[in-house]
């Protein structure tokens, strides 16, 4: 294809309201372009992207078996109701009603429609295990779209369930497709993706792993152990913490700490550490806007998920009134009058600590010398805390986490009978008993994957795609097109590499040779070639790649078996990475 | 592929809420699954299907210049505000609020969102002429869903769109797209798709055509030409009528005709001809409720698509009130005294009639001698009546009309500038002056035509997939797998179908062989071959097309041969017609 051909205007300009590197790239390239918060449309060169990188998943499901249906992307909300999910999910599920005042939704994820299409098929113990996958448009009613791709409302997704007969059947599967998704993110150039244990969330389910592309512009964040292999998201992160034992308990002892309202002015003012208070942190439940307050250690903050885990329902930042029974500034295990309906959550970092710091529900007065044990002798612990950079690993035990951020680019899911249950799959095994199926599923974005890649391979002046996923194999550039010998060089080039059934970008426009450059550093393409009358005068093309490692002026009769060349090694480098993963 | 590991379920009986043929197959096959009203999910069988038709619409967009793109399914209402279809469009464009309670829709088509993309791109004449196409999901709330596939809310659809700066590059490149869809239907195996002449309805601009797969089964009317190639929807045809010359003019009379309220009930009575007889239609805006009155000769029929061109605006059937001003069942054109705002009408069939029957206005009255050019003097004459059987054609004048039935695979639209204009996009030409660009769009409805192929190739037993879309090209059977030899023969011919990259569905379950036989006409593969202990006996399989053309014994060291010959052969025959349309 010829560059002038290419349907997408590219811009000099970082626009202003792109944050990050991948989303000011792929706008200033022509990839994509703004339709509504969260909405875009694809350019041809990121349609072509996209293409290959659904091609390799597709390989992929298709290597473990996997067959490719068609879930609808609006359904009726009956469905839904099925599961339960149609209540339970927030208004990130897009409702509405068609013509008749039927109420539908549009499709985020595909669990329900998965064992709608299978429930008669999966009567019998001898079908199984079997897994169904579509590469589909999702919505998505995120209340805060950013960073162009990677998080937008509209979105194409690969979704994958299987259907098992017990769990050691689908462990087994999980296995298999934890490998093929390693081999995805490796085919598709980012053999650094690592897998995170993650939380379920909303999906149900046991176990769950997260693929985490780390970058600094990621928003999740993931603790990773530095001398271990303990990987996971920060939401699901056991945090472990130990309190020094004392030498004396002291007294109970209420104190006056007037205007002291945080606990870092109250440790402050009376002269303690953080470590050694008790911080209070107040939510509502989005229900029924009931009071929930957790006890912390003063030093470490709420894992909301976790607390929601708990819960097992919503919760907001609480608003403080005056018939709550609580004094805000001032919250303490002691004495606490909350009203009735009110829970109170105690952090397992509390856990036999002594002479510590709370407050004493009394405005303007704090106790110092608060032992759990001996004066909340009723309290249970839970883990609701944040991990913290130098916090303890949970597998090997040592101080050594650190916090990273990554972008979630895939994950996969342990469902258990969560949904077969509540819609009522079942089937019959060598003995006529019924059984619910064990669920697994599995998801990969095809837009944030390609934002992703990008985020992780790009320099100052553009992307700098895999082989593998690339919109173009070669950019041809014919510097002075007006010179006859290198036009009709060039045009031969650019039927030579056709014929060979490369993808060839060819820009043969009357412009400056930076603009050239410029525009196809844009694009990315991993192999460049520039003709130009300078060059023919020494019988050579220019060649190089667009990661810079390779670069050579090529005599003319060689340059088409070099881009072969470069091609093969280009392509081996990344596939041998995946065809090493067992 | 083993077919007791394809999921998807194979019944005997036709289901009872199937009226067409294709549905009934298709859902007896295993190849959909209802999901709510006109939405369906698609077992792997249908995707396979559905995958290779949007492969071959796929290589014919790019063969005539086209660029893959993606619009999005979910679009604000300002984009379609822009246009003016945010309005203008009934109930079957989904409209809905996102959680910010701002106003969105579903696609069903994408003129807005494809002028949106290329706005800034199209600003200058050099990029033009060019094609962009996306295949994606649409949604489209129709009223009354039918015949499975055929007539779905949500569908998969391939739309393109063409933008040009002459109407003359339109028409040219119009050429080359009514081609790429003759080469598109015929390698989908369905040569017989005829184009006819359409209204271009919602979408605005002058020109368009349909692609209709003729079938008793269809929804639309299409009026053919016997002498000529004059072939258009019943809705677009131009009705043309002659009235005989009449030797006297009658006298205006009026004449009582008690309870005579049909116009079939008043000729009966009054013993004229239909064809001598004015009868009036009443409709009324849907928009303000005023009434439109058509008067149209006896034996004809309003055509509502003329009228809501004429009008501009949507109408239904008429209720008459009593402040109408109108006698329902003596309506006539003389003494008419409806009240104001009231829009009247005159089919061409009456001009120069002449000695006619019609309402007098008067409830038990009729007038016999009417004269049009006598009594009707201002009366305007547009063509608002029905082709009919047997009738005039508009192209070469003969009575050689005949009405056949069709499904619409397919439409081509010349648009004009109705979105440029409205949509504000401009391009500058040689000269620095803005112009308006010129478009044209192209649709393909994929499981549509799916399921038509479906309705045109299949006989009681299930449908015969032309090889190129076939869901597998091989179906291998193993009778009585419990037989060792042929069991090994069997799956020794099954790895080497494999490993010439043959799509295989290998049954070797332990059912009888009548089951094995009508699985594998539901599923419709083109070829299959059958390995049994009685034919290893003689050292042969049996082979047989899907169609019963090829059917024979085959040496068990030729089968893999006489497969790929086989191939060779079907995939050719349909090639070829594609490769003769020029």
């Amino acid at each position: 294809m010829k560059i002038d051909k290419l349907v997408g205007e590219r811009f000099k300009e970082r626009p202003a309201d792109c944050v990050i590197d991948s989303h000011a790239l792929m706008v200033r390239g022509g990839y994509m372009k703004y339709v509504g918060n969260g909405i875009f449309s694809q350019y041809p060169i990121l349609k072509r992207i996209s293409k290959k990188i659904e091609n390799i998943i597709r390989e992929e499901m298709d290597r473990i078996d996997g067959q490719e249906v068609l879930f609808p992307v609006v359904m009726p909300a009956s469905l839904w109701e099925e599961s339960g999910r149609y209540e339970s999910v927030g208004s990130e599920l897009l409702r509405f009603t068609d013509r008749n005042g039927s109420k539908m939704i549009l499709g985020m994820t595909h669990e329900e429609a998965a064992v709608h299409l299978v429930r008669e098929y999966g009567l019998s113990y001898t079908r199984y295990p079997f897994m169904i996958y579509q590469i589909q448009t999702k919505f998505r009613d995120e209340a805060r779209p950013r960073g162009g791709m990677i998080r937008v409302r509209e979105f194409t997704m690969k979704d994958a369930y299987s259907f098992h007969t017990s769990q050691e059947d689908l462990e087994q599967y999980y296995d298999v497709c934890y490998k093929a998704y390693e081999r995805i993110f490796a085919r598709a150039g980012v053999p650094e993706v690592i897998s995170v244990a993650s939380d379920s969330g909303m999906m149900g389910g046991n176990l769950s792993h997260e693929y985490m592309l780390l970058t600094p512009v990621g928003e999740d964040s993931i603790a990773i152990c530095d001398s271990c292999d303990y990987r996971a998201n920060m939401e699901a992160a056991e945090s472990i913490t130990e309190n020094a034992p004392v030498a004396e308990r002291e007294t109970l002892t209420k104190v006056a700490t007037p205007h002291q309202e945080t606990i870092e002015d109250v440790c402050k003012f009376l002269n303690a550490e953080t470590i050694k208070s008790v911080k209070a942190v107040v939510y509502q439940l989005n229900r029924t806007d009931e009071y929930v307050i957790i006890f912390i250690r003063g030093d470490l903050d709420v894992n909301e998920t976790k607390l929601t885990n708990h819960l097992g329902e919503d919760v907001h930042p609480a608003v403080i009134d005056l018939e709550s029974g609580i004094v805000a500034g001032y919250i303490g295990p002691v004495d606490l009058d909350a009203k009735d309906g009110t829970i109170v959550l105690f952090d397992k970092s509390l856990m036999g600590a002594d002479n510590m710091v709370c407050g004493a529900n009394d405005a303007g007065y704090h106790f110092t010398g608060l032992s759990m044990e001996r004066d909340c002798p009723e309290a249970v612990y839970i883990d609701l805390a944040k991990i913290t950079e130098g916090g303890v690993c949970p597998k090997c035990g040592k101080k050594s986490i650190h916090i990273s951020r990554g972008i979630e680019v895939g994950n996969i899911f342990q469902l258990g009978t969560k949904y077969t249950k509540s819609m009522n799959m079942q089937y019959i095994d060598e003995n006529g008993e019924k059984h619910y199926p064990i669920m697994g599923c599995y998801g990969i974005g095809v837009g944030r994957l390609a934002a992703s890649v990008c985020e992780a391979k790009h320099d100052e002046y553009g992307p700098i795609w895999p082989i593998t996923i690339a919109p173009f194999t070669v950019h041809l550039c014919c510097i002075r097109s007006d010179d006859p010998e290198a036009k009709k060089t060039a045009d031969d080039l650019y039927a030579a590499l056709q014929a060979k059934g490369i993808e060839v970008l060819y820009d043969d426009r009357d412009v400056r040779p930076g603009v050239m450059f410029s525009d196809a550093d844009l694009i990315g393409a991993p192999i460049r070639i520039t003709v130009s009358p300078r060059n023919m005068k020494e019988g050579v093309a220019e060649m190089a790649t667009r990661d810079k490692r390779f670069s050579e002026k090529v005599a003319l009769d060689s340059v088409l078996e070099t881009t072969m060349r470069w091609i093969c090694t280009l392509t081996e480098e990344i596939e041998s990475v995946a065809d090493a993963i067992k």
